[in-house]
């Protein structure tokens, strides 16, 4: 399938310049949303992982049913201030703005296998934070897969060799 | 399942006096969190259902695998100003604070069959926005899944006769 033509450019948001994707014309089509779920599974069916962790919000989209259908749990990554327990933080830049990210310190144990999930690897900013706290618990990020993957921003040359897997590269 | 004992209380947060359910700690169990969408499943599978739809952040930790786990579209619900394109908006007051709910215009066709789908049904502000924006665009509201609800707070009451369904009450 062709996901690309279920996801959306959106011209000069949220700043001039950026061409945003929009992945809610492929989410609300059950079928395809399905399937792109499920061929992100495949590309990571034979690591071995604990949990799977993602950036809100919509790392929740993916991450999420990617944990169900696996049989995983779900870890979410939210800005600072959101989540109500003792938690790790970290700054970090993204592809517009700046802002700092936490995850509960109670939410991996050491030696746990991590696999992060998002929708989009842009300049790699949030995923390199991600992968900071989750080692500062002791975690072991065994890979990073993303329905789309912004290959001319070079992210993954900023997340320190971990494995990442890109449904669709633009 | 006894849910509950999955689901951590944390007192005075995000402010004094209110007593947060923290679902972090039932997500991070693969088994207890599969276990609960497939329970929500079961409390609707008997309504004719086309697009699910969730409220940002949390609700998309439980609205999106319910709707991949029963071959539905999703559509996010998100504060005023992260989606991209053509939208409508409502105003909303919750247990704490007051903010603007956004929905695509082109998201819900008219005359289609939405389930909303929440982590926690509160005083009701944030759902009631939601059946405001859904109603908006011709869609009908089938009804209201949610993980958590906070019966002393009588948000159904606000829901205009929407059917609830809760897994856990308080």
């Amino acid at each position: 399938m062709d996901f690309k033509e279920y996801i959306r450019v959106i011209p000069d948001f949220p700043e001039p310049g950026i061409r945003f994707k929009d992945i809610t014309t492929l989410l609300k089509d059950g079928d395809v949303y399905r399937e792109a779920i499920e061929s992100i599974q495949k590309m990571v069916e034979d690591k071995e992982i604990d949990l799977i962790a993602g950036p809100e919000a919509r790392g929740f989209v993916i991450g999420a049913p990617l944990a169900l259908m696996m049989g995983k749990g779900f870890v979410p990554i939210r800005k600072s201030g959101k989540l109500p327990g003792n938690t790790v933080e970290a700054d970090y830049g993204k592809e517009y703005g700046k802002d700092k990210l936490a995850i509960h310190r109670d939410s991996i144990q050491p030696g746990q296998k991590v696999l992060i999930a998002d929708d989009l690897l842009a300049t790699g900013g949030t995923i390199a934070a991600t992968i900071e706290m989750i080692e500062q618990l002791g975690g072991v990020v065994v890979g990073a897969a993303f329905l789309i993957e912004l290959g001319y921003l070079d992210g993954r040359e900023k997340l320190n060799g971990v494995d990442v897997h890109s449904l669709v590269t633009y």
